[in-house]
């Protein structure tokens, strides 16, 4: 089906207010032969910013529809690190065919980029910029400018380097144009961050984070500029690091699909969820022994059951909470590992103040309604106060604990917390209880 | 202490290289001399974007030890958003005689922002802006950006308006430096997403998320610009929201303070925790009149407590998987409160397929390891499988819930959901085991 011209100038007028974001949304939908009209309505620039968008059914099929010379414009205006991340999703065949469009100038750059790790900042990076000696003029850096490639934000600010190709500066373009310099030494700013390509993507987002950048350098070994990374770029980082997180503490497998969640599939779903489940339980089992151990003790004061709920909640909460804090302030770098007995000292003396308050709290409520004898109340305050400081302990010690042997702390500030703190509360429950009832 | 010629030397090389975040932080911890003769080394625009970095303490005694000329200085380079965070934290007869130091044309500007409510874009937002009529030069274009205030991140893009006011698109700074056009129409992207003063700042960050951008338009009731927001200012909403969930998550009352983990003061930490730690444990009490209810059957059947612990933290940890997926879902929109019957399918199905794989391993491990007869075993089972499923649907529908009624659904993926879920485990083992045990 062939579109009329009228509805060619509706889709025109409909495209021009619609962001790319929106326009790749809506090209998951449209019959092929709109998205095909549509993506010749758009200007180039624009259409490569849309197909970097797309779902990689999409690129596929519209890379079908296109004639070469199509293809071949489409991939010399799409950005090098956008253009990367479609060659990895593409059959390699077709990646390879694409491959022969791209400028041969930047061919090895790209081959260099599809061989950086996953999550990595070489694999985030973008091999767009204006690098420019020192020593030029103004003129000189606008030329290089003008005829530069890459989006906006590759050219936000530029970057000076010294006759060893070192770099040592950058320069805002704003500052550019409004300079009425000749020169650009006056304009350079030398408190450069630059991270290099092996590094944890995750290091470049706490650097836009601490110093609230838009754009990063990135430089090899030797100091050497071969790339950026852009404010852009970490939202994407951060927005998946921050559900990493909350999938870890919810105890989680996380899912690399992102597919929203009514979309998933129950299947996929329970999978996600099973094997922290059935991990957990059979940990939970531990608490089962301690239970059956004193079971002669709960035959004869069945009341000591009633509180187990209460001191298993109230130490997994009091272990909750500072594992968490202890994570955050760990990944913040507020803490470090040589930092445990600052941490120890800390979450002893929470945990005291804390505990005391709630055990004086519970033995008012378990005086005047529960109507418990002295001996009673005593254990199951006691435990209390021992329960809240020992699970305040763990979860301060157990994520630097990782964090040392190089292990995730986010794990401790999981539902594993819980299950380690409900067997020791028990243990301590019930020799308390022997203590004080004199059994 | 008069600093030599040589000491001033040494530190202003080191200024040099340091970024403007690590001089604040110097800042914080040199002695007033060194720190007054670093402001002066700097240049007035850095120093003007390190004291904005500066705790407010530290902002009050340098304005003290500074000139009146060095204030007027020092106010007019400030960043209308920076002025505004500092003149909010200083003492009110302070902070008014900085704002007499203010440029009158900029001053009942100031006095707006000043007047935002908290979190609101309004407060966020800078008005430092270039906004040209769309039939303009690019010529002119380049002199109004050339005359502008503000930082880099302020000029990134330029705004283009009709002869009513009202924001139409906007330019990228880049695209105009390398254009050959004489105007700028062919240059105008139209796809805007302006946000309006009076929304919430996380409205903005989630704009910056789903479209990476890296500055973002504000606009009046009528839709004239007022203002930008840029991503720099969205990094630090987005640490804030990302630290408020966690906090909730964890069953902490959030500290607007953001003092590092080992500089706070244990009571201000106990403090934080206290509360939730109150109402849970008052919370779990419910559990405890659970047990005392069924006190008879656990007497005769006292190996029944020893699953209690692994069937409360089963149902706890499913009710907090789902509660954390559907809040996160909410939170990205994937899920609006008129799914509720999705969910509420989806998590059946998954409680079910969890519910029976669970109950069949720990069927087996209880015939292997506790042998226990079978109605015992078919008790732990069955209840096993009901509490996932039911924690499940719960989890699921209460976030849904808390969104339908306007609260915050992260409330429902904290330790709220675990005590919800234990009073409910309890009551269904003990309805079971009555059931089984044919008592």
């Amino acid at each position: 089906m062939i579109l009329s011209n009228k509805t060619l100038k509706e889709l025109q007028e409909q495209l021009k207010v619609l962001s790319n974001q929106d326009i790749a949304n809506h090209f998951e939908d449209w019959s092929p032969e709109k998205r095909i009209a549509s993506s010749r309505l758009l200007t180039k620039d624009r259409m490569a910013n849309v197909f970097h968008l797309l779902s990689p059914t999409i690129k596929k099929d519209l890379l079908s529809d296109y004639t070469q010379e199509e293809t071949k414009e489409l991939i010399q205006q799409i950005e090098s690190d956008d253009l990367v991340d479609t060659l990895q999703e593409l059959p390699a065949n077709m990646a390879s065919k694409l491959l022969n469009f791209v400028d041969p100038v930047k061919r090895p750059l790209i081959n260099q980029l599809l061989g950086y790790p996953e999550e990595s900042v070489g694999s985030l990076m973008s091999i767009d910029y204006v690098l420019i000696h020192e020593d030029s003029t103004v003129a000189e850096a606008l030329y290089k400018i003008q005829h530069a490639s890459g989006g906006p934000e590759h050219l936000y600010q530029i970057y000076v380097m010294q006759s060893d190709r070192k770099l040592t500066g950058y320069i805002y373009l704003s500052d550019l144009i409004q300079s009425q310099e000749e020169m650009l030494t006056s304009m350079i700013h030398y408190d450069i961050q630059p991270v290099q390509t092996h590094m944890d993507q995750e290091i470049a987002a706490d650097l836009f984070n601490k110093y609230q950048l838009h754009a990063l350098p990135v430089v090899d070994l030797e100091g050497r500029l071969v790339g950026q990374t852009t404010a852009d770029d970490i939202f994407r980082v951060i927005h998946q690091e921050s559900e990493e997180d909350i999938s870890i503490m919810a105890g989680l497998t996380s899912d690399q699909e992102n597919t929203p969640y009514l979309e998933q599939s129950f299947w996929s779903m329970a999978k996600q969820r099973i094997a922290w489940l059935l991990f957990l339980m059979i940990s939970a089992t531990f608490t089962g022994y301690v239970i059956q151990e004193y079971e002669a003790l709960l035959a004869t004061h069945v009341v000591l059951a009633a509180y187990i709920p209460m001191l298993m909640d109230s130490g997994g909460n009091a272990g909750t909470q500072s594992s968490t804090l202890v994570t955050r302030a760990l990944s913040n770098h507020e803490v470090e590992t040589t930092d445990w007995k600052g941490v120890l000292v800390k979450e002893l003396q929470v945990g005291l103040t804390t505990g005391i308050v709630m055990a004086v709290i519970n033995f008012i409520r378990l005086a005047l309604f529960d109507h418990v004898d002295l001996a009673m109340g005593l254990t199951v305050c006691t435990a209390l106060i021992v329960t809240i400081i020992l699970s305040k302990l763990l979860g301060g010690l157990l994520p630097v604990i990782a964090e040392y042997f190089n292990q995730d702390p986010a794990v401790m500030a999981g539902p594993l917390i819980t299950t380690i703190v409900d067997t020791i509360t028990l243990i301590l429950y019930f020799q308390i209880a022997t203590f004080f009832l004199g059994i």
